[in-house]
Formats: C-alpha cells, structure tokens, sequence
C-alpha cells in the first residue's frame, strides 16, 4: 500500500462533542474524537474541537437567542467555528437509547442556520461534510447516527459512505468506551470493528471533503432557492399539467 | 439563469418503488418518482425504475435466495439493474409512521451485498449516490427517509445534500398525493415545498454522482477492507497505547 | 418471596416470530420465545405461536388481500390467533439496525385491522396487551422496539411497564444468541439483563392482561369512534370557543 | 351515551411541556395540553403542569445535579411533582423531525431515577400511566411520540391504547397549531383526528390510572429487582439447561 499523497492542509474539521459531562470529568466520546481528530491532524488537517456542555449555549432554534430574551448565549461564536470547517463530526453519547440532549441542542442550533444562503444561493452548509461517533454502553449506535446524519444532509452537509462509527457493549449494564477492565486493558479498544469504522469515516470525509473543495464548493444548478422563488424551475415540471 | 452545460449522458440512475401496490393500480409514490425521473431524462441520464412488488423479490439476506431453499428470487436480475446505476433513488410509501415492509426487504437486500468489493477493494456501492423520495397521507417522512439514507450511506452510498424529498397531508386520514379533489385540482401538486425539494434532490443527485464519476469512483486510501484486514492502519493508532 | 396465586388459565398469549428465517432452520429470536413461553406455560397461560415466514402472508394493508389480487394469503387465518390472544408478543430479528421487513409485514397486516371495531366501539384490539423480543448480533434491540411497541398501542394494545426485552452482543460481526461458543456455552444465556428483562416482560404482560380481562376488557367511556362520530364530544371543548 | 359515572377525583395529573419557548410567549403545544387538562378537570383529576424551560433544569443522568457540579438544578423539585402524578404527559413540539432537546433533558433527568424503587421491590414508576402530546407544522408525531412513550414504559409506566395525539401540517413551512388565519379561524382547531385522539389519548390514560390505582397499583410477581438480585427468578428457565 503506497501512502496517500493528497493535499488535506487547506481542510479544516470540527468535532462536536455532545457528552452530558462537562470538562475535566471523563468523556468516554472524547476516545473516538481522538482516534478520528489524530487520523486528520497527520494529514495536516487542522483540527478544532469543543465540548458543547462546557458552553453556555442557549435552548432554540434562532441563530442568536440573545436576541430572543436570553441574557446570554456562546452559539453565535461556536458558530464561527462551525463555518470555519469543511468537515463536521458530531460526537455523542447515547441515553436510553436515543441521542443526548445536548446532541439535540446542537442540531436545533445548525438548523435555525439552514435558510442561510451561500453565495451561489445554497444553504451555507452546502459543500461541506458531514460524520458522526457515538458511543454508549450498550445499544443504539445505528438509532443516534441515523438521526444526526440524516440531520446533516437535511441542513446541506455531504454525507460520504460510512460515515458514521462507535462503540457498544453487550446487552445490559457493563464498563463504557475506555474504561480500565480488571486486567488493565481498556474498554472496546481492541474491538477492530470500532477501529476500523472510525478509520474508515475519517478517511471518507477527508475524501469527500477534498472533491467538495477542489470544485469550489457543491456544483449549484439546480439547487438555489433564491432562484426558485424567483421562478426558476430547473427542469422541474409539474404533475398536473402532464398529458 | 443560465442551463447547465454539464454532460450527465453517461450517468445511469434507477428508481425503485417499494409501494404495497402492484402494477397496473395506483402507485402515489410513483408520481413523485416521475417528476424526479423526468428531470433526469431531459439532462440525457439513462434511467431506469421498477416496483419491487411488481417482481416475486425472496426475503433475506443473502445475495440469492434460491441457494437457501427459496424457489425463486428475481433479485439477483434485478441487482444487475442496481449495479448499472450511479444514482439510486428508493422511493415508498409511509405506513403507520415507518417505512413498508417492501422497503425494508429491499434495504435487506441490498445489505446482503454489503460485503462484495469493486476493484480497489471497498464495498462496491462506493462511489454511487443515494436518495430517497417518500409520500404518505399523513406523517413521517423524515423518519422514513433517515431510515432509507442511512441504510444507504451504510453500505457505501453518498449522500448529497437535501437527498429527500416527499408530500404529506395534515395529520388524520386524507386524499393522497396526487388523488384528485372536488375542485378537479391534485392533491399537494401545488405543494412548492414538495416541488421544491424533488428537484433539488434530484440535482444534487447527479452532481455528487458527476463528481464520484470523474474522481473514477469514491477515492480509495483508507477505506480498503482487504488492506485493513491486512494490517493496513492509515494512521489509525489505538488509544491503548497513547502517552 | 411467596408465589403468585392468581389464576392465569384463561389467557391465551400468542407469539409471532418474525424472523427471515424459514423453519427448521434455527431462529435465534425464537430461543427468548422459548423462554417467556415457558414461563407463561407454567401458568397455565395457552400459548400459541407462529413464525410469519413460514406461512404464505401476502404483503397489504388490507384484511384479506385475496379480495385485492393476490392468490393466496394465508393472514386472514392467522389472524384468527391474533384475535384469540390476550397477550402479543412479536419477536424479531435487527437487520441494519431496524425492524426486519416480515416485523414490518406483520405490523401492515394488523393494522389494516384498526379499523375493526369490537362490541363497545373500541378498536378490537382494546383489552389486549402487547410486548416485544428483540435480537441481533450487535446494535439496535430499542430502536427495533419502541416501533414495535408504539404500532401496538396505536393499533389498541395496552403496554405494561419494561414491555421489551432482547439481546445483542459488543459492537461489530459476532456470534448471535444462543450459538454455542469454543468453551461450549451459548451466546448470551448468561446475560443476567437479558433473562431479567425477558422475565419481568413476561409477567407484566400477564399482570396487565389479567387486570384488563377482570374488567371486562378496557373501560369504555371517551373511546368510542361510534360515538365519536355521532357527535360525542366526552367533555372535550374545541379550544376555538374558550373564552 | 349515559356519562361516566366513575370517580378519578383522588387522581393526580402532570403534564410536562418541552416546548423551546419560554412563557409568557406562546406554546403550540400548549393548546393541546389545555385540552387534555381540561378534559380530566372536568372529571375532578387534579392536574398540574409546567413548561420544562421556564426552569433551571440541569442537564444530567443523577437525580440532583448540584451534587454533580452544577450550581442551580430545579429538577429535584420538579420531580416531586413527577411522583405525586398518576398521569404524566409529556407534550412538546417537533424539530427537524425529531423531539426537543428539552424533551431529551427530561426523558433523561426520569431516566436517572429509574433505578429508585418503591415498596414493592419496583421501578417507582410501576403504577403510573403515560401519555404523550406532539405538535410541529408538518412532520414527525409518530416518530417523536414513539421515543416519549417507549422512553415512559422503559422506566416503569404503563402505556394505554392510543396514548399519543397531535397535530401537523401539510408537508413544508406554514402555520402552527392554533395560529390564526386570514378568515379569522385558528389553524388545526378544527382537524376531527387531532381532536378526537387528544379526547381518547386523555380518557385512556384515566382508565388505565383508575384500573391501576384500584389495584393496589401494579401487581407485583416477578418483576422485583431486589428479589431478582437474591435469586429469585419467577418459573425463568436458563435455557442452556434445556433438554
């Protein structure tokens, strides 16, 4: 296997971690952040980060909630950082086998950013990719991952193929991603399935990413709303008026 | 606004319709699947469709059933028609809230071809593109979409942006799409949102599909599973043995 | 802990398995059937079961699907058991992290039914309870149920409290339940979480089944779409004329 | 149609609504919930309920988060309105198809006491019946409501026939529930489906809390985790011992 000698340094990627437990307490989620984070990071992909419970990020589905009677809201700077990155990973915990409430908070926050356009009139998250890592203790990888990639396409990320990894246990209550078994090895690290699907996410946003940027962004015909309102209909032709 | 230059002549997509209705009767979902195709067509794509129902499809997950005790099984023909197309387009009805069961079944065999590699040693769907169109009377498009994407984007299909489309009625039963009212109109062909997003759908489609086409597929460092398997890591470091 | 006294022997459970996989070969869902099974037996409850795959169940959402152009459907029989249980339970296999299409065949089947009314103008499905048996090999056992579950209550079932139960193993490819391992034991059986929940879903669908039965099925007033229709409004006031 | 003559007047109702906006500004759904509520105080239920943002909930899985780091949590309180109610709705609105972050931070803070048992040896919640409420303007109830009620019995409640109502819009962007029109008519209020589930959804859950607070609440062989834990295991037959 010859290396990859791509250009990633123009990329930059932003993991979203959407653990319940603030900084500096543990978050098992973080361990596959960093396997995927590192994967980048050698590629030469700056890499950003941030836990979004360590915020005070404001519940709505306005880009400022300050302006919504809230005295204060840290999303409308985190957001900068959502527009710096070409590639978006939301990193989550699974709760009674659904996505955290935090992961819900965030998506809330993307989605009330979604009529913003890009200057060709695409959805500002056109062109850009989109990931997810969930981890929990025992079911519901594919259940949260579904809903956050399906939210990111919604709002105008790409999705590459598999683009979604984690880890769970077995059935029932047991250790979570990372923590030190008796024997002195750690949770689900040696579970190559987990391994290499976050290898394998990572190496396809990286992908996907590259192709988006090196065509200037998603090709826009067909595909910008200002356009439409204003009559464009792409080759679109109403059912009614068939023979 | 100016056309689209581009050439998609050598592109192929299919469409295929899970409805619970078999041919010649009504299909509502089918309706929608004609706009999108239609679209395509004028752009020169070869497209291509069947109602799975319409064919005697065997349930399972292997790629043909008739070697594990079923007397007949068009799928294996008919996976022929799905690995000819660059774009693919499941397109069903809503029933309950959930995807139908022939939806399902597809999906089921779909994943049983998960495992079979093109040339470069990922999963042969790599470098086509997925979408999902759905109708219903009353509710669930999203949840039936994610379902269907991520279903996709799982065995190795991309996803655009905005890769669903659909029509839904108020909640409580109702005309379906397309049914005709007192007034001699349609049901939810006026329906600019519905338009709207089948359109964009189907662009979106056929750019990611344009650009995978002439990257001679989905680029191929870091998701090969021979070479994984074969002790190929790509970067990947296990945590276990961080600093 | 004395045991329970009540007297169970005129409830009938029926348990449909929903596996892809035709008799005689090995379901690994029906070994937890096996289990809740047994212990209803041994309160006298009659049970029946039924895998939907070895039957000729048409696909529909119409009672009898004979009436609309298929030549055999062997539902309308079965759903006679259906209608003979007390309790239901459907059992089913996770395929990519949902519901196999035969659960999806089973859940269209019965609720084309929903319509069906019993003597007090209820749903005929009031009075009955439901429950949900899950397995897989790695991902997805509440996903699966809580679609399950929520088709049953909306159909008419009434749920008791921790309704579900399955197993799956770590993350990834591996063994399902039940297959015997290198040491000789079997997947799963000693799953403490598995057999506890197996078990208090067992009962709970007996309590709840008993209770609803003593009452002479589920109480009647506010529920009825006969009334309803005729005007009954049972105290709700439309929020148009609040003052 | 003689009226219902049964007494629910030592019943306790809560509905919890997890709308995004704040009070005094108007909640959607919160016309669903006066309807509701209006209905059981008209049968002498005593009924309270609260807007989850208009307090300081912390987010977390503990019961009381100020013993977690947090400086402020109201959830302690909160809840022991949770534990006086009989009947808990949880009624909230849709976002990108999916629940709120503000109906995830509350499924989770109940999560987090679904360990605490009552005398009986069972989840604190066993006894209780749950219900759930979903408005949006155009997709997503079933979806949404299955998570609230499979989260509900998950944790110990009772589930009854047709325990979600709602109200959604034809497909795309329009007017929400209750919002008023051009011709002076408010949005949805006239929709005989929403009104008729919210009426049946109401008088269900009073029926099963009557049925269930009449017993003494729910029976309790073989579902006590502590006699569970000592070895009691209620006619469970391991089945690796099976002949």
């Amino acid at each position: 296997m010859a290396g990859d000698s791509t250009d990633y340094s123009d990329l930059h990627a932003l993991f979203v971690n959407t653990t319940l437990t603030r900084s500096p307490q543990t978050s098992h989620t973080q361990r596959l952040v960093d396997i995927s984070a590192e994967i980048m990071a050698r590629q030469g992909v700056r890499v950003d980060q941030f836990r979004s419970i360590d915020h005070d990020i404001a519940t709505g589905v306005y880009p400022d909630m300050r302006e919504h009677g809230w005295a204060a809201d840290d999303w409308p700077e985190l957001f900068g950082r959502v527009l710096r990155a070409d590639v978006l990973v939301i990193a989550g915990p699974i709760w009674l086998g659904d996505n955290s409430s935090e992961t819900k908070k965030i998506i809330e926050r993307l989605y009330a950013h979604s009529s913003e356009l890009n200057d060709k009139g695409q959805s500002q998250f056109y062109g850009r990719v989109g990931g997810c890592l969930i981890t929990g203790n025992e079911d519901g990888i594919k259940h949260c991952a579904s809903n956050v990639l399906y939210s990111l396409q919604h709002v105008g990320y790409s999705i590459p193929p598999q683009a979604d990894a984690g880890w769970i246990g077995e059935a029932g209550p047991g250790p979570s991603y990372g923590d030190e078994l008796e024997d002195g090895t750690r949770t689900g690290f040696d579970n190559q399935f987990t391994n290499r699907n976050t290898t394998f996410m990572t190496w396809n946003l990286l992908h996907l990413a590259r192709a988006l940027k090196d065509l200037g962004g998603f090709p826009s015909h067909g595909n910008q709303r200002p356009e439409w309102d204003a009559g464009a209909r792409f080759d679109f032709r109403n059912p009614e008026y068939r023979s």
